[in-house]
């Protein structure tokens, strides 16, 4: 067969796919669509959840707190679960997660080449922050005294991953994608990445707040001071 | 000049470094010992400071958490922080801790070719948890209500950091370095970066619990449940 088992859209040129690639099938509008739609469907069903099942009543930014936790759950475990598990043979592979996977690439090709950092650091975020979401979605709701851990935990997790994601390839002189492009470096990459910072700060510094709190006001009891 | 610019003892072969490289001129003895004997020096002086300094008398496993995060700081700002700044250099520049950079990367090449990843890695842990892990040993001294926060978020960073270390060069197929080599990667590759698997794991489970308790004591005095 002399096929050339090279030609890919990808950058930078000559890159190197674990498999043969195939081409996707399902058109951008149908992958975004699908993508988005199940987002919001996510957020909207987890809104009215929250406002009704919650062990005590919660403010709207901890509702909001508890959608963001649930959709996190969602998209680490099961988009990103997928990545971690069958990295090796996206590029040549038909199924929606990996057709979304193949699309997204197009703005970061270090998924399609199963480049061992992204690798890694996706496995960590699906399989430890994917559920550690899940569980501060559900101690938030059941008002759990390890709320703040959890969400201080996972969102630490979150913001150590997205930092050296952006500035690795930052480092690598942004080769894996085109430089400048409206929807792939602007919108795929530096926007939709771009929520795993902004969002887990802001919870990472209410969460720090919260545990400081609460230790202080044990230290003033002398409880604090006894347990040492 | 017809020299040979890529002679070096480093592996893979072939691999490029960011500068012409020079042999250390320090002896591997001079080396370990003067970094091991300041390890030494740091532990002692702060194991004695912490029994007459702290603000509330602290427990056996206080003062050695103290320790542990000086001894932290200290590397992680001086040495770490060296090798964020002179990755570039580092090859061919013969200070102390060049030397000391050029001897370990016999275990780890990425050092002194300047792998991105690791320059990346190692700047986080330089420049947030090096002053984080002082932060982290003043408030326990200080009996700061931060204190268990500080040991959480230090101890995050250094594990999640050290897991992403291991665990790339794993995937790579351990080629920076002669594997199974009883020094280079038992010792100084295994042995020396899992101090960062142990202890940053053992004070993270400490600290969880520690900040579990304080939030369940805050939420049964009724206070937070007000605060939301």
């Amino acid at each position: 067969m002399a096929e050339n088992v090279s030609t890919h859209p990808y950058l930078p040129q000559g890159l190197k796919l674990p498999c043969r690639y195939v081409e996707n099938d399902k058109s951008i509008q149908e992958l975004l669509g699908v993508f988005f739609g199940l987002t919001a469907l996510v957020m909207v069903s987890t809104w009215i959840y929250s406002g009704s099942s919650a062990k005590v009543k919660l403010s709207t930014g901890q509702r909001l707190t508890v959608c963001w936790f649930v959709l996190c759950g969602c998209i680490h475990l099961i988009l990103e679960g997928w990545f971690s598990v069958f990295h090796n043979s996206i590029a040549g592979d038909q199924s929606f997660l990996s057709q979304l996977w193949k699309e997204y690439s197009k703005a970061d090709s270090r998924y399609v080449s199963a480049d061992n950092f992204t690798v890694v650091m996706e496995s960590i975020t699906a399989f430890l922050e994917g559920p550690g979401s899940f569980l501060a979605a559900w101690a938030i709701l059941e008002n759990k005294p390890s709320r703040y851990l959890l969400q201080l935990l996972v969102s630490t997790g979150q913001l150590y991953g997205d930092i050296l994601y952006y500035t690795i390839e930052y480092k690598d002189g942004f080769i894996h994608g085109p430089m400048w492009h409206p929807l792939y470096f602007w919108f795929y990459f530096m926007f939709l990445n771009s929520f795993w910072i902004v969002i887990p700060f802001c919870l990472l510094v209410q969460s720090c707040g919260k545990v400081s709190q609460a230790q202080s006001a044990l230290d003033k009891t002398g409880a604090g001071k006894k347990r040492k």
